[in-house]
């Protein structure tokens, strides 16, 4: 017996996944119990260079010698991006071969079309590369903590972003000298907008909120925001206030009305919480489960080899159960019952919130800016007001607000907002209470 | 179809895990794909009180009630201790039951007998419970990092003497009153022998150890010490340096022969390090792969509901492969591959140490220590040397060694302690440096 492997791309990933196969192959055999191999890796051109050098033999550029072929097992799609990802993925299960992918922005938005076709095959689609690279989240959701209602999954999803902050709230940087130093260092691309903007970690949300709920949000259900618009004050002040920001992907059930909250923002986190530690590149998340409590994961979220640990990892799973079973009889998560009606509107959405105005000096500024938030049932737990700049005038107002729904908090700004003294939008930054336990 | 789960035992954990099974059944159902029932519990005493009351006619008297029982598939060992919780789940095994523990002492000493077991039938033994509660460290190493050669895992496994180094470290109490304070909260028991001597804690070293390398260590092979001999003194030290005093386990390859370091001591852990911010009764793991990197599972590692979401996730995953599954026809691991000839003797272990020397403040003491340890090839980084007591003229003299083989540090330990100026036998405790990554 033996199970063979297919690689869709062959770029950083895929190099190192054919790596670990090929170097670590006594390993591989040894956990599978029979020998697994890498058979073919379809890519766009052979003749490119490679970070592992592919065997003679191994690349084709005809995607269709690894999809559909009958001595291959197991697809790995490594390739990225949405098209022909998604339908090579899709015949591949049609022709009955167990799909991994670490391709998180197509299980995001066809990831339902593509678990419904696995599991009518009765196919495995393993996916753990595409969450916070080698750091087992997907399992710990799928099987360790399977007894669990999940309260809720915060996470740190992305390296690019969580680098570009670490340096923001030790050097005083701006995001874009920030974001230079990133792209210097090969921490962020040429163009750093899925990353900077929001768009990866909210599509590793919405497989989080799949696994920890049953409901595979849309994007548009998601409050995604990036990290462009943090100017060093807020830095300052949350360092004051006793606060780290992060770009925090959030899936929580409401206890009250059972809705969840999906969202995926810059938030302020208590300095002496485990996710405020996590800095560099680095990824963590951490789940509450009603019986499990606190259970958190952290480690490297991206990079050749990481990746590709978690890519060949479920690859030797899939190679032990497809091995022992006659046929897969259910898919792993009964995604039959997914629901897609209880994702809370974003404005419902309770919380504190940091609040920074940029102000002219004069008289009377705080006592509209607060009568606007009153009018809209938002009360303030703490304000900062440092001595204005004695060269433009201009001050930081700061606010930290109770808990209030979003709504009334943006109708409140809305109000402020033509207030002749304003400078500009008030920055707004959700502060995190991660309360009880 | 149905799955019936029968408990050996009804204590606190057997009570968790049959609070989740009968409260949760909507969800377990679900995950499963059809009904998992809670079908019998075997304990001593039918007529105690218990923590969650059982359903009317749960509890028998009789063990063979629940093993051997062909109504139930799955038989969740609970009950704790070597006998009779070694025949009764062999007798499980036997007679085709599948297995969960949480016994880590059971699998520690019984564990290849009862692994080879499991085998030789095609049934699972599952045991995430069985180490670091709730947090899902077994699977992480079975599953999530199947792809890496562990270069080495370093955890907090014992959440009582977590608790009371935590104490220890900000208090400044001394160890007996740091137990006292445990035992009066709840965090140690009457008779605290099994945690504060390492005891525990080894037992659990012995599981990661032989899901991290195949190699079934027994508890003579681990340098197994507690933390009864740390005092003030040491934790002052430990600051100063910038370290946080930890009990620490430790699996790791060695780079240079290939054999194994296995051993279970307090440890000095760089402050800034993640397993020096784990705190209180929390346990954590930090897990090294090839591939991998660092990966850090941190969360509850005991207790009623943590305990019980690690036992019935087993439960839940051994329901979905049972099922789909005509034989297991193999077991999960590869466990003929063990091998016993590689774990380093302790002697052998390279390390930096922090030695604590109680002397008597004349001339010629710093001398004297520091030419034994010279004579046997241990040269000294930093030394600290406070003055004398006035009233007793004792002095604590504390030394940071450079890397060197143990068994050099004990002999130059044994020539030092005829010195006449030594007040007792040093204190010695292990340096981590968690070099290179």
């Amino acid at each position: 017996m033996q199970t063979n492997v297919g690689l869709l791309g062959y770029g950083t990933v895929g190099a190192g996944v054919a790596k670990i196969i090929t170097m670590e192959e006594a390993l591989l055999s040894q956990k599978v119990g029979w020998p697994l191999k890498l058979a073919r890796a379809a890519v766009r051109d052979p003749s490119a260079a490679r970070a592992f050098p592919p065997p003679p033999g191994l690349l084709t550029a005809d995607p269709y010698e690894v999809v559909g072929n009958p001595d291959i097992q197991v697809v790995v799609e490594v390739m990225g991006g949405l098209e022909p990802a998604r339908t090579l993925v899709l015949a591949a299960l049609e022709s009955g071969q167990h799909v991994v992918t670490a391709n998180k922005a197509l299980l995001a938005v066809h990831g339902l079309e593509i678990f419904e076709t696995a599991a009518r095959k009765g196919l495995e689609i393993f996916f753990e590369a595409a969450v916070a690279g080698a750091i087992p989240v997907i399992r710990t959701l799928k099987e360790g903590l399977a007894a669990n209602r999940i309260q809720s999954v915060a996470g740190i999803l992305n390296g690019t972003t969580n680098y570009i902050l670490t340096s923001m709230t030790r050097g005083g940087a701006t995001f874009g000298e920030a974001l230079k130093d990133a792209q210097e260092l090969g921490y962020a691309e040429a163009d750093p907008t899925m990353d900077v903007e929001g768009t990866d970690a909210a599509h590793k949300l919405v497989l989080l909120t799949v696994l920890a709920y049953g409901v595979f949000p849309t994007l548009d259900d998601i409050r995604a925001e990036g990290i462009t618009k943090l100017a060093p004050a807020d830095f300052r002040f949350a360092e004051a206030l006793g606060y780290v920001i992060k770009l925090l992907a959030t899936a929580a059930e409401n206890p009250g009305d059972g809705k969840l909250e999906v969202r995926l923002q810059p938030a302020m986190i208590p300095r002496g919480h485990l996710l405020a530690g996590v800095n560099g590149a680095m990824n963590a998340i951490m789940i509450r489960g009603h019986a499990s409590g606190d259970i958190f994961l952290s480690g490297a979220g991206a990079g050749m080899m990481p990746t590709a640990s978690a890519v060949v990892g479920d690859v030797v799973e899939i190679a032990r159960l497809a091995s022992s079973r006659t046929r897969t009889t259910k898919p792993s998560l009964g995604w039959h019952s997914l629901k897609a009606e209880t994702v809370k509107p974003a404005g419902e959405i309770r919380s504190r919130h940091y609040l920074r105005f940029s102000v002219r000096d004069r008289p009377g500024v705080l006592a509209a800016i607060a009568g606007a938030l009153a009018r809209h049932g938002v009360s303030i737990a703490q304000v900062i007001q440092k001595e204005a700049d004695p060269g433009t005038g201009h001050v930081h107002l700061v606010m930290l607000t109770h808990s209030a729904p979003e709504a009334g908090l943006r109708a409140a700004l809305d109000d402020a907002a033509s207030l002749e003294s304003l400078l500009g939008p008030a920055m707004v930054i959700r502060v995190e209470e991660f309360a009880g336990g």
